[in-house]
């Protein structure tokens, strides 16, 4: 039994949901609209489930879908990917796994930034690679020159980014991308970059990959999810871009984990992928109103709401609210006691983690914001 | 960068269905049927991606599919497993990667048989086990006990078997598989069964499932795939089944390789789990036809056809048909010059290969394998 997985609990994620169907509380936890998201995709995916062939395809993706993924990071990123430095995976989770099992070798040193996603720790872990933490905290989770040079060292070999930035709901500006930039490149290292909230940003922000810097285009593998740009989190269809340096061991990683994905959800998000700036736009002024819907309720019950520049969440600050438990003890207490399930910040730590910061999600209808809004203003 | 991953060679199915789709050849290299699967079972995934939700479902699959995978086994195998024994992954690919990466400690030693499937070693290998191998030989892949007792020792913690085993479809008999129980009960071992080929048996011959055996109820991973029971290979629906030790760690691999899988999917996976026998007789004597008709028109041209007791694949001994090349030249050449993809055996060897084999599939229609046959008298 690989140590591993036999003392590992199951990601907080899942026990949140799985606690929210038990009890029937509002489930603000895990990242999912309670939507379905947009009808003309998925008539596409049905429509190709019939009509095309549901076979393997190439190992790779379909090749509508990787033309797809490069033209759109051509239009809305000015990335200039060519198809064959896409790979279709099986959801972004299995991008994570195949980037970092295939770019490691044991004992090389990773570079991470907490508050980190909870897959990222135990596949680097998985790869034999050593660990090298950069803590980001509140109120605005920036990267600095000092924690950078602290965790970087001529060994890094690869680092990981996350941005927009989940929990924390943070977008890397220019500043910050260009600091990491400089020393992954001095370590002559790979930067996985996890761009899965790439078009959610709020309040005319830009997103930035760090595929877009000097001398970056070549040590940049990045992720990205058709179920987050799609709201259509079940589906499962991801993808790592990278340089043809880069993609024969990505690809061979993919390849045994589980070698292709089914034809027609890619054939919908190669369809959705071509939607002009405007869907995207409407996309995100409507989660816009549904952060300040929530976080205008939340005020209003006295509740201290953090800023969120991007992602599905917003969060609350429990000492600034007037609450002195700790993040876990909270979420327990709301889930069983008032019947709203969140996530605790401190998830999302390996070590000295923020414990008095919980994270909701806000990509909700109206009437589930408000009926959450409600119970939460009885939860203080 | 892995240094496994960095030299390793992409996948031999992958590679001859490339050069297919390249030169338009016949491809009967890679395991696919070229109809389209049940259309009850497509219009129930169509149905199920406009009706039910595309959000993330439970991480170890929606209920009916556990249930149903549960229900199925209890109908067709006589095994008494419980949904929440039921594990859903991304395809067998991803369960098989699970299974290894979490039942593995770097040391352990794992029994492997050849001719094995490409994913099985490297998968060992990342997880640092030391591979320890069979070989299974033509003319009837037995299992013997002297083999067996070369392999095993008391350091065995894991045992991977194919049953039926592709590529040479032979099928376990009770008496094989008693040799293998013995062996992984006496080392206090686990079993991972890949039974991916459990509905596709022939000539009246049945499938045991290593699970049902006295003893190795607690100790099997079973591992099925609704691709190969509804000939939809692209869909990548499959599942773990085990003991309840056992599926906290396969979970919690699953979890950081994909997490979860359509719903939609899953849930025309569970509406074709239902299906009566007759449903799976009839697949079945299809196939049977099929593999008669590739192996009658083979025969006539001179070619020398091995048994097929199930799988989609039957062989040709090259030697015996009076050809003096060896399987990848034999296949290079078969490809380039008469139009028809195969696959070598020495792909399914890690050492000491078995050179003299082809590997055709017969999962085709009736003209695909007439035009197949035509190209292939000529090749000889
Ligand atoms: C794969 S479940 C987690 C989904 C998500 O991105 C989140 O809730 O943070
Ligand atoms: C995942 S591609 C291989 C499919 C298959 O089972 C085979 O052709 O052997």
């Amino acid at each position: 039994m690989s140590p591993l997985f036999a003392n590992m609990p199951t990601t907080i994620f899942e026990r949140m949901s799985a606690r929210a169907r038990e009890t029937g509380a509002i489930n603000l936890g895990q990242g999912f609209p309670d939507s379905n998201g947009p009808s003309d995709v998925v008539e596409a995916a049905a429509k190709a489930l019939i009509e095309r062939s549901n076979q393997y395809p190439p190992m790779a993706g379909i090749p509508e879908l990787r033309e797809a993924v490069a033209d759109h990071y051509r239009r809305h990123q000015s990335l200039d990917l060519t198809p064959n430095e896409v790979i279709v995976t099986s959801g972004a989770t299995e991008a994570l796994a195949a980037a970092i099992l295939s770019l490691l070798t044991p004992g090389d040193e990773v570079v991470l930034f907490q508050p980190l996603y909870d897959a990222y720790l135990p596949l680097v872990r998985l790869a034999g690679g050593v660990p090298k933490l950069v803590r980001l905290a509140p109120p605005d989770w920036r990267v600095t020159a000092e924690a950078l040079d602290a965790a970087f060292t001529s060994r890094t070999r690869v680092a990981i980014i996350n941005t927009p930035l989940n929990p924390s709901a943070a977008v890397m500006g220019a500043d910050e991308l260009a600091l990491i930039a400089e020393r992954v490149i001095a370590a002559d290292a790979v930067l996985i970059s996890d761009e899965v909230w790439e078009h959610i940003v709020f309040d005319g922000l830009k997103h930035i990959s760090p595929m877009a810097l000097p001398g970056m285009r070549e040590r940049t593998v990045k992720i990205g999810s058709a179920g987050k740009i799609f709201s259509l989190t079940g589906w499962k269809v991801g993808w790592m871009c990278a340089s043809p340096a880069l993609t024969g061991p990505l690809s061979r990683a993919h390849q045994f984990l589980t070698f292709t994905t089914a034809p027609n959800l890619q054939a919908a998000a190669a369809y959705g992928l071509a939607k002009e700036e405007t869907y995207f736009k409407a996309m995100r002024s409507d989660y816009a109103r549904s952060r300040d819907r929530l976080a205008e309720g939340l005020r209003q019950g006295g509740w201290a709401v953090l800023p969120s520049q991007g992602t599905y969440f917003l969060s609350v600050d429990l000492t600034a609210s007037g609450i002195d438990i700790d993040d876990v003890s909270f979420c327990d207490r709301l889930v069983d006691a008032f019947g709203v399930a969140a996530i605790p910040f401190s998830a999302f730590y390996a070590e000295n983690p923020v414990t008095n910061i919980v994270r909701l999600c806000f990509a909700k209808r109206d009437e589930t914001l408000d009926a959450a809004i409600e119970r939460m203003a009885r939860a203080r």
